[in-house]
């Protein structure tokens, strides 16, 4: 297979993704990668220096893909709810391909000290962006949360976020209809904590809350 | 080593930690286990058929150990979030020896179908007696929940707990300080949380939080 010069990254990603599916990650060599995607080693060296730079390709990729599916769906939403539910389903279907080994992946990411976790600063960008697409549908959503709640919650929706992610890695069910079905219910409770956070009964919860997630980044 | 009767469970599991810790999971033979701990191969064999049984051995002893660790400190507690943070920081104190190397059981068994996952039928003595100890720390506490929602407050308090377990495998701090920190700041959050749940506008916040809970344990 050849691709053009642009397309080069992602072409070796793609390949890398059906050489784990077929022989694993461990069975799985730069140098068949690089057969598979039609360019040299040094080439595919290039643009990734080990494996497990591939798999970060290959969450970047997922990213990508769950953005650009979310946005336009989000077009003409304004409760928040929706908003939620469309930008979570969004990614059970842009995963859905690679759950098998995704799975797989996201336990290894799993392991204290991994360059894969969610956490650590190689995942970065992938981070930032998966981030923003919580701070996309906060902002085109008709909601008013307590002002100091607000500056968190887009780190807060992809907390949960990485929440439906882990039960979707264990979740068997055809069509990850499980995983689907928590979302259902998932969002209008986080919908309600969040129209409820500037009730003067909840606001000490919400700065608590607030003072959570900023030690978890601290 | 020879050991009493009585005991020989307990030495096997003991045995298999210091291999787990020495040689690494994969290194480790239940031959090895058994001369290490005194009994014969087939003696070893009898009380753990394979050393995936081993691990599910030292979960069971150190659900056994925070329970002797809290109970006693709850005494004389009446407030939920003391309750919560007593048994929280006991857990902490329980595991830390087995830091190490409870890191990586603890990301193998996030792996989807293992048995040791928390939320495998293999689990469920201990699952049962962990959930058991937040109803203790629950029916000491004074608070008067919403009733639907106390029903599954148990649960709800022990899926806080895993999601702290969770946050440790990844903390490397002296003396787990970061995980204690997080459980400071979580518990108020919950206690609250728990003592509002029977304020009308929370109420069917409640109602959807137990909805959920059904559908996870379903």
């Amino acid at each position: 297979m050849t691709t053009a010069p642009g397309s080069t990254r992602d072409a070796i990603v793609s390949a890398a993704l059906e050489l784990f599916r077929e022989r694993g990650f461990d069975g799985t060599t730069m140098r068949a990668v690089a057969d598979r995607a039609g360019v040299s080693v040094g080439n595919a060296y290039y643009y990734f220096s080990s494996k497990d730079e591939l798999v970060q390709g290959f969450y970047d990729q997922l990213v990508a893909e769950h953005r650009a599916l979310a946005l336009p769906e989000l077009t003409g939403h304004a409760d928040l709810a929706d908003r939620l539910r469309i930008a979570l389903n969004a990614w059970i279907t842009a995963a859905e391909p690679y759950r098998e080994f995704a799975g797989r992946f996201f336990a290894v990411a799993a392991q204290p000290g991994n360059p894969l976790s969610p956490f650590s600063p190689d995942s970065g960008p992938a981070r930032a962006a998966a981030v923003d697409l919580y701070r996309e549908v906060l902002s085109g959503a008709r909601v008013d949360p307590d002002p100091e709640l607000a500056r968190e919650l887009p780190e807060l929706l992809w907390l949960q976020h990485l929440g439906i992610v882990l039960f979707w890695v264990h979740d068997t069910s055809a069509d990850a209809a499980r995983t689907r079905l928590l979302v259902d219910r998932t969002v209008p409770i986080v919908a309600r904590l969040v129209r409820l956070s500037r009730l003067p009964v909840l606001r000490p919860l919400g700065r608590q809350v607030v003072d959570l997630v900023r030690l978890l980044k601290g």
